[in-house]
């Protein structure tokens, strides 16, 4: 053999076949026929006797003989400048076509501004590539994206980019607690808690600048982010919005500056989202000029209180106002809840949540209150008063009305916490987009091709990243809605209420969908902490849960849909939802119906919005319609609409989805520059189609789509998808998070 | 105001209506029509008078006055026995139609083995109630769930339920590796390790029983799951299939005891899923008889190294061999990494990996090596032998083939990640069930119903619950299989192979789907790390990376497809992939055509499977035609594949999802009690009608379902998720988790 062998590797005649002569056998699994095959071709070229006598299927070269031909077809690729046997036409790299086989494992260097994080390797390997010269004008967008309030972005992006706010892994919880404390307190030393606070305490009186300030720190870490929420916007703004000017005087500026560590009591154990029944009282002791603060039991505990386990000195407690036989309500009072001494205030007791799945620089923990006494001036009295003489009086006569005004607060933290899941997004396909530009993969030096220009890795991410953006403008949308009926209280919110509630829901979700996306397409890079998507993962979770689970968040929106907004959020009980179900079902018969027939050309963005609206007034209409039918037929009406719960999710998302799409060409119809307005209805298109791809079933079985029209989706979702990846950097980068807060190091 | 409040209050005619008129101001918001039609329903009661009062628009009742109607209202229910004002046809709880508002916040009593973890909560609130009679033979299912090794695993049930191995939370990285470390110790005391290795140094012999013990520890702790798995199946299962009798003396009985931490150091930096390409070397210098290991370059390093970075003394290290002039591809080399002092032995630089996403109980490392120097008997020569002279010889001539038999090794390992994957989705599974079945809300006692009563929790548990079940009996047979192909070295494992890459990839995506949607389901209580959602999902979410990542094992997946299983599973390249398309193409046109027109009875099993059967050749079909044609327009094959990746994916889910059908099916064919096999019967249809209804659009684009029958499929799956709740606490009870194991409070 190892003659036949010389033979051939010497035989110039020979050299064109050798590669594919290794490569048959290499390849293995030849079979009798092909092997025949092989022959006869090989047979009839000039060297054909040396090359044949290696297709002998009874004596096939042994093991070093063809390692000595494989070395020898290497050196002859590079002789002749053929860096891989593809070109030849032949292949023995056993997984070239499967190209996400590396979304896997590398390293990049280090942002300059910071030190290297603990554990982390100073491994360098190819630099992130320049993004390349942008075919719009860069500046434009990052100024729409940042909208009104760009300069507090651009301040806080300033702060927190600063050394001591570099990232720590592996922190127990005391010193990751005591790290966001400390972050916290730099943020209070720079104004910033005082951002959204009255002028009479120092505050700048400005809630845009506080969001944005809010969504800012979104884009670093979410503990802190927590952390600042439940002491400037829970605790403090509890005092600004439900207390009135001596509260102001008494309490604000502590809060503002972080002086006095503040809590926002109001879940209890036995009561998540269903707050109306709570069950701590605040008693009225007319004696002593008091009131007395109660936990009646285990389940009327404090539950999942940010800033009560370890920092917390002062609480806005949530508990029902008893005066002599009377129960007005749920109402806030403030309660010290420890001393100077950082002991637990006489009466207080309170207990750390534990470790938990994620944000573990917040201290949550329970409290109870064991006749805890506090002057009758506690009560904050926005809304209702409370004399001396025990005698109520409000503006709001209804209780429940009182209560829903009571928590209309909560529609800040709402509307925040949707902000927050979109940053935290934005940070996942920053950190997966960088990475997937410059990880390249399978063949030698300059053959490689990038992670992301393999079309199944653009599907995992520029699809959500379109689906980003379009909740990013339509949270900045919101946000000004929310501070304008701030401004205004002529102003009906309940609009705003519904549009907080599915807008959070809806965005929180994306957010989780979008980060574990992001994290699988960094492969094992993505799974260490230093690159950050596990604790982006872990804290935005509890985003879907907190300040409102989503899937009761959907519900009541499904309700505000059902009766036309006419009552206030969350305050619509099933009685009045089927009667204003069966208004409804009357006027419908005499205003248009939806459109019928498919759609036929799916390219044009108005057949998406046409798409959509079909989708969102169809699903809202057979909703009444089911829960009627079900009233009709003797059931409760509660229980008819728990029946019906698919489909109410159903028409909740479809809503979402359609205001999402006109907030986004709302908000992008302003562009100065013609290739930016040109690519934002790309990026708004790649949104739509995506969404009606995912819901396509719905669209076929409701005859909006035909067969051939869904295919057309999906085509034009993978043509976006590609037109966009020229462009992918440049989106991400316009999020404007410095290198400092991305931090991750396979994304600098 | 109060004198006409004491009339209505005292006038016994007027009771009846005073819900209603109190629900009425209450719920707020009432128009001027409404109030007229009110007063003129209740003018014409005997309480006319009395109650027409209180419904002046101009003079509407005061907050005390409403305060004590509504207190009134609230005693006389209780009077009546009457517990809300629903069932007076009214209602005033502005969030009773709101039935997921309290996946929220509970606690439940600790099991009586083990003390209370650190900072949980002592509260003992509603024991969690008793499963109830089941309608069919409970030990049955269990044992079939079970199945073989069914002794092996309740063994390690007994073993892992000692209070030794009670979970920790809040621990540093350092503390935690200690802590697995100590846990895998003591399996090894029990001789856990031993049960796969051969009886010639003390083992068991028996991979069935090993991996049945792996399956069982995927109940428990993952990282301690992750640690035993690198020790006694990579570091050990590598020396026992590669080496030979030798190696296995010197060897083996102390890896399977733990006497020798050892680690699998295949993976490369550069080189995560395509280790074909692995540039480590291993140097034959015969002038000592020894092998040289050496790290060409820094991309070249071992990276994610279980038992690297504190506590491996030993490692299989994949190198490429090179003898004179040849290179003989990569082999496996036993290298001594750390000396008795624990110190890196010389030449060896060890590098920790870092803090991870998850499982931080294990040390995964960085390993260099500088010219480290180990005897020529280290190479693991079961497939491939070097001689003193530097002669090479091995009974698989072709060095792809010989690869791919050295990888046969990883097979292994995605049965068994596969297998873990289903184990970490029934511990969440089985605790969102039974908090699902204890946790009430709203209304009084007695009267709130269940969380799982509830249809939308019904739908996020059931369908998933059925989708493990059926990935449960896919893994059994799949292990068997594998085992098998163990002993039985005729057995073509190609099939095997494909089958595993499948099961693996979608097993643990379900795997990661579920986790997240219990921990939803159980809201607020979830993301407390003492209910075991944390740190579930934070661990097994690498399961879909490590082993092989999903997207790439999809397409290997496809790729066996297309040609038939006709080559070596990974050891397919695009030119031959291409010519086997061209055969296949030619050979469908004679074989039959999968059916067409629209399915009509969704109900009956058979046109499930036949649904399934119909999207799996359609499109492998269709995916061989679309590479076809692209091949055919001049592409290259390579190129060819990528093109078309989303169709490969869906082309693979396709048939995984059909494979899992008939497994289950087969499985649960041999039921003996009747009402068993009933229910898994529907717990095999409510998987596969979930399957085709979250890929409806895909069977109403192909004509297989018609628009109606889609819709039967959703009623269907509603349907058999209703009919699976009474059910629910008896299928996550058989899956044998302990008390002990399962931990959560809330689910004890």
């Amino acid at each position: 053999m190892s003659s036949s062998l010389d033979d051939a590797i010497h035989d110039p005649a020979a050299q064109p076949f050798l590669p594919l002569l290794f490569a048959a056998w290499d390849d293995g699994d030849l079979t009798t026929k092909e092997l025949a095959d092989l022959r006869s071709i090989l047979a009839a070229t000039e060297a054909g006797d040396v090359l044949v006598a290696w297709l002998d299927a009874n004596d096939p070269p042994d093991a070093p003989a063809l390692a000595h031909l494989g070395q020898h077809v290497h050196e002859q690729f590079d002789e002749v400048g053929l860096r891989t046997p593809i070109e030849l036409g032949t292949d023995y790299s056993p997984m070239a076509a499967s190209p996400l086989a590396e979304a896997d494992l590398a390293a990049g260097p280090f942002g300059p501004a910071r030190a290297l994080p603990k554990n982390a390797s100073a491994i360098t390997l190819s630099p992130l590539p320049d993004p390349g010269p942008s075919a719009f004008d860069n500046d434009e967008l990052a100024a729409l994206l940042d909208g009104p309030h760009r300069d507090t972005k651009q301040r806080m992006r300033s702060i927190l980019s600063q050394p001591r706010f570099q990232y720590q892994y592996d922190l127990s919880s005391d010193e990751y607690r005591e790290l966001v404390l400390g972050w916290a307190r730099t943020l209070a030393d720079e104004g910033i808690g005082l951002l959204g606070m009255p002028e009479s305490v120092g505050g700048a009186d400005n809630t845009g600048a506080f969001i944005a300030a809010f969504q800012t720190i979104a884009h670093h870490d979410l503990s802190l982010l927590t952390k600042f929420g439940v002491q400037f916007g829970l605790y403090g703004g509890a005092i600004m919005r439900l207390g009135t000017a001596p509260h102001h005087a008494a309490y604000l500026h502590d809060a503002g500056t972080l002086a006095t560590p503040g809590c926002f009591a109001m879940t209890e154990t036995g009561h998540g989202s269903n707050v109306a029944d709570l069950e701590t009282t605040a008693t009225f002791d007319s004696s002593l000029d008091e009131l007395v603060i109660n936990t009646p039991n285990d389940l009327a505990r404090k539950d999942y209180i940010g800033n009560a386990a370890a920092h917390g000195r002062s609480a806005v407690v949530f508990a029902r106002l008893l005066v002599e036989e009377a129960d007005y309500g749920v109402h806030a009072v403030v309660v010290p809840i420890r001393g100077a001494s950082g002991r637990p205030m006489p009466g207080v007791r309170i207990e750390d949540d534990g470790h938990k799945a994620g944000l573990n620089g917040v201290d949550n923990g329970r409290i109870w209150f064991d006749k805890v006494r506090v002057p009758r001036a506690n009560l904050l009295d926005r809304f209702a008063q409370l004399g001396a003489d025990g005698s109520y009086t409000s503006e709001i006569n209804s209780s429940s009305k009182r209560f829903f005004t009571t928590l209309g607060t909560l529609v800040g933290g709402r509307v925040s916490v949707g902000t927050a899941g979109v940053s935290a997004a934005e940070t996942a396909l920053a950190i997966a987009v960088r990475y997937g530009t410059r990880r390249r993969q399978f063949g030698g030096p300059g053959q490689e091709i990038t992670l992301l220009d393999y079309p199944s890795h653009q599907r995992r991410l520029l699809p959500r990243l379109a689906t980003t953006y379009a909740y990013h403008f339509a949270f900045a949308e919101l946000v000004e809605s929310y501070i304008e009926s701030e401004r205004d209280p002529a102003i009906d919110r309940r609009e705003i209420e519904g549009r907080a509630a599915g807008l959070k829901a809806y965005g929180t979700w994306h957010a989780m969908d979008t980060i574990q996306a992001a994290r699988e397409a960094c492969g094992g890079q993505g799974y260490l902490s230093v690159n950050r998507f596990g604790s982006l993962r872990s804290d935005a979770d509890v985003f879907t849960t907190y300040e409102g689970d989503n899937t009761v968040l959907s519900q009541l929106l499904a309700k505000s849909l059902l009766t036309g907004y006419r009552s206030s959020f969350e305050d619509i009980s099933p009685t009045r939802m089927a009667r204003y179900i069966s208004q409804r079902i009357g006027a419908a018969i005499t205003e248009a119906v939806p459109g019928v027939g498919a759609i036929g050309n799916v390219t044009s963005s108005t057949s998406h919005r046409e798409l959509l609206v079909r989708r969102d007034h169809h699903s809202t209409e057979t909703l009444a319609l089911r829960i009627k039918a079900r009233i009709d037929a003797g059931n409760d009406p509660a229980e008819a609409f728990v029946a019906v719960q698919p489909h109410t999710l159903h028409a909740a998302r479809s809503h979402v989805e359609l205001l999402v799409f006109d907030a986004m060409h709302r908000a992008v119809s302003s562009c100065q520059d013609e290739r930016l307005s040109s690519l934002m209805a790309d990026v708004l298109s790649l949104y739509a189609l995506a969404a009606i791809e995912r819901d396509a079933a719905w669209f076929l079985r409701h005859g909006s789509l035909t067969a051939n029209g869904a295919k057309d989706v999906t085509r034009a979702v993978n043509q976006l998808t590609s037109d966009l990846r020229p462009h992918a950097r440049h989106l991400v980068d316009a999020f404007g998070i410095t290198d400092e807060m991305l931090a991750a190091p396979i994304a600098l």
